[in-house]
């Protein structure tokens, strides 16, 4: 036993804020977390990952998964970006935790489209179901981050920390 | 635009209980999802993952994580399990939600000094912090659990399901 550590929680600066925003213009996928309508109880999904041209988080996911009738019913929920990936302690791999709202994005909305083409380039395998009539294009407004850097090495941040360099603060 | 396909689940049978096992004996971490303390929002983040002699999932977590402090306010949680790692759609791993409850191992358990021993026998990386006064090992019970291996091939399940075989039903 030894006495207990501070707290590992450092002053953000521009290399947290560009390694945090790298982890989202890199991300393939995240990990989703939604509350269970009735229950209330966490749930934790794998989604498929973009960005739109603001820098926020998106993905394209079906009405027959939990996870989006989880989010019609409820926006509010969490993401978890940052592949640990190859060997070695993966707790050694920075990761990003944002706290979301969700936002789908109705179809008939004027920037869809621009919106889908987007995401058609960076994720090119879903072409292979993206106008299906059960999948959604959403996207998630971060409301507060904490990245973590690896042992010791964290940051807690705001919404304006993660908008991409020259990015439009009413944006995000 | 096509017409809405049926829903996915499919009947659980051993080659999807075999593949769930798989799942949590090989992983070496988990997104673990909770409840934030308060506002009741999820949070989503990283944990180090292995199992106890029963074949639950186990930790070892730091209260300086705003996710132990969570768990300790309620141990209702989330975990997924399933790299994706390499290249290739991340869609198209395997991945397990595992909706759990958390129980933390008091210092004066008797069956903790064989868990920590096996705990750092499976992670020996985590032999640098396992004796700070702020790190808990953690077994997560699970309740049931969703198994995606890939587009249409989805399975629910229930907490005996993933018992190891050949293991007490008590235990799981």
């Amino acid at each position: 036993m030894t006495d207990k550590p501070a707290s590992p929680i450092r002053p953000t600066d521009d290399e947290a804020r560009a390694l945090a925003r790298a982890l989202i213009d890199t991300a393939r996928f995240a990990a989703l977390a939604v509350l269970e309508p009735g229950s209330g109880l966490p749930a934790v999904t794998r989604v498929a990952l973009a960005t739109d041209e603001d820098g926020l988080p998106v993905s394209l996911i079906s009405e027959l998964s939990a996870h989006t009738r989880a989010l019609m019913a409820d926006p509010r929920c969490a993401l978890l970006l940052g592949e640990p990936g190859g060997r070695g302690d993966p707790l050694t791999h920075p990761r990003l935790s944002l706290s979301c709202e969700a936002d789908f994005v109705a179809r008939d909305a004027p920037r869809r489209a621009a919106l889908r083409s987007r995401y058609l380039r960076l994720r090119p395998k879903a072409r292979l179901y993206a106008d299906f009539a059960d999948f959604h294009l959403v996207r998630f407004r971060p409301l507060r981050a904490a990245l973590n850097g690896g042992f010791g090495r964290a940051w807690d941040m705001t919404a304006d920390d993660l908008r991409p360099r020259g990015g439009q603060p009413g944006r995000f």
